[in-house]
């Protein structure tokens, strides 16, 4: 492509990566080599990086859009380590926060106040650089290793466009700072900016893992009075409470009661906010079910398998004056709102300590997959390059 | 009911109405006696009528919900007759427009600005009067007759309850006030109240009868820039430039494209706001999709055969943060609403003139059907009494 022919300056840099050889086997870590940033790009020393279920969903699928071999990771936080061409914003030593969303500031999306889906440097799941079809990763015998995400934070170092970092405070811890850049952003943001959470108001959240546990702390922040935890699992209740949950609904003690049955009920007729975030189409119509007619918005976190469809009564909708909308990245614009939500993790108002279940190190990032995977964990925060090692038990 | 055993004063009225005895038959104009109202309940002469679409499908319907003997009829005006007990917001003389929804002014929802769907007298296509299982009229044989949409406008007099009541200015024209009673604050209040559209936005409308007419009217007067009109006849785009319509798409028209696919490629991604008049899901989806991703909001007004679901992708639904709702009655309030709108229209501001294709009396309301299934009118006021008549062309 014309852009990959750009001037590049500065040499490879030779570091430790975890790489996905194979779909559904542990990570390898290889030594690998990352090319210096191309224009609009900046390449950044990862400080630590933590698990998020996309990785997990990638790292295990077989078939397009999952590739091999790959670098997967995309919740982290890094240094600047040097920049490409046009590239103002930041410097080389400035701390960053790498977003799998693009906030570009140039498109009309970036620049209204109603969406935070990039125009310029749309999502998708590619196995690129957003702006050129190109990787900056090979392995020691030249093979193009794929990116994840437009980050790959399992990687002591890593190319990421301007468009998808934001620089922040350096001096907020990097193992907390570090999520904000997918579930927490994505669960707060869906409370915050999608839903605007009023005030005062009832809260339904199907399923308490990290996204739904950060919706609860957005709807907390925004002074909902209940915040009701939905979930099959009934040690969530006392996680969730740690973020604001005051009531759980145990799907599995429903009797022969739907959980919208069971919602509507509790609530006189509905909560006025309802978020999903498992990824069952079945789920959302539950939610849009108990979600109060007149006002109420159901909120669709969850990614469900592709061809899903959602099914609603076409009575319902029109009747029942309820609003569906979904959620990518909680509706945050990451250059505008990251700064925002860590002045308030700063200011003592957003909690963040306690997503942090996990820390360790790089070598063992292997165990930090088991833990996900076996639900042990929210947030298992991986330090790169052994500045702090500080092995967290279990909450 | 206990509720029925209210002392009721004064005699009942004897007068003419248009009986609909059998699905599909026309009108019969018989005398019969109105009851006077009962407590809440406000008795009122019918100054004029007009047919909407609704009266048209309750009439054609054979099976429950509909019941026969029925007086039909919903849009209208009138005037106090008599009050029953604890009717303190209306008195004798008043010029008056009943509506199908109420807005009893006591309800969480009446109170909110957020909701226009009473909590205390909910919609319903009920045989009775809104707050007693029972009816106010009978025929000379002494038969019950069947209310409708708590309004029943094809007689001379009818008893309305007052949280379906608005008082108005008495200096309006009849024959224009009552379109606000349900098609045009249904269609204008769609844009302006439930989409609240955006001064310079686009919008499209698919199908242009009065509801959709009503939209775009709306938003002309919400400042749209753009109101692309999607119909199967083309002369509608003429009578819709009336209405401010400034594009049309032919249905017929789109060659191998979907509908949604002419409109994304003549808007550059999608309208701000789409409508869907029709009452068909499958356009419901194409309306969806042809909504702009990060803030499109697609509103159903249509009113779909009972049991029809509505299937959206859900990829679709979580990754383009589009917004579904419906809009029953325009989301308009109507003893606030109806006032503001009808201030535009002596203010020169909401065109309602237009919409009147035909005048008629009260002998002739079996014509009106005729012009209105045929699709030769918008709509048509059936003058109840003979205070005028005034025949008006085909537009």
């Amino acid at each position: 492509m014309a852009g990959d022919k750009s001037p590049i300056s500065g040499n490879p840099i030779r570091c430790k990566a975890a790489i996905c050889r194979k779909p559904g086997e542990p990570l390898v870590i290889e030594e690998i080599l990352v090319a210096p940033p191309n224009r609009h790009e900046v390449r950044i020393r990862i400080i630590c990086t933590s698990l998020c279920h996309s990785d997990i969903i990638f790292w295990k699928l077989k078939d397009f859009p999952a590739v091999f071999p790959r670098i997967l990771g995309h919740e982290a936080i890094g240094v600047v380590e040097s920049v490409g061409e046009d590239v103002d914003q930041v410097k080389e030593g400035d701390v960053v926060i790498p977003t799998f969303m693009s906030d570009c500031g140039e498109c009309i999306d970036c620049k209204s106040k109603k969406s935070n889906l990039c125009s310029k440097l749309p999502f998708k799941v590619s196995p690129w650089m957003p702006r050129y079809e190109s990787s900056r990763f090979t392995d020691l015998n030249g093979e193009v290793l794929y990116h994840f995400l437009f980050v790959s934070s399992f990687s002591e170092y890593t190319v990421v466009d301007i468009a998808h970092l934001t620089k922040i405070d350096p001096s907020i811890p990097p193992n907390r700072a570090c999520l904000l850049s997918c579930g927490v952003s994505t669960g707060v943001g869906a409370a915050w900016r999608t839903a605007n959470v009023e005030s005062g108001s009832t809260v339904a959240i199907f399923g308490l893992g990290s996204i739904g546990l950060a919706v609860a702390e957005g709807a907390r922040l925004c002074g909902a009075a209940r915040i009701i935890g939905i979930d099959m699992n009934p040690d969530k209740f006392e996680i969730g409470k740690k973020f604001g949950v005051t009531d759980f609904v145990n799907t599995g003690d429903c009797g022969s009661k739907s959980v919208s049955q069971v919602i509507n009920e509790m609530t006189g007729g509905g909560a006025d906010y309802c978020f999903e975030c498992i990824g069952l189409a079945s789920l959302v119509q539950e939610a849009y079910s108990c979600c109060r007619k007149g006002w109420g918005k159901t909120i669709v976190l969850g990614v469900d398998k592709p061809g899903a469809k959602l099914s609603l009564s076409s009575f319902d909708v029109l009747h029942h004056g309820k609003i569906l909308t979904g959620s990518l990245f909680g509706g945050i614009k990451a250059k505008s709102d990251i700064p925002t939500l860590l002045k308030r993790y700063m200011d003592k108002e957003l909690h963040l300590d306690e997503f942090v279940t996990h820390e360790m190190n790089f070598e063992d990032i292997n165990k930090a997959f088991d833990l996900l995977i076996q639900g042990k964990c929210l947030r298992c925060v991986i330090w790169m390059h052994n500045e702090q090692s500080q092995l967290v038990t279990s909450a």
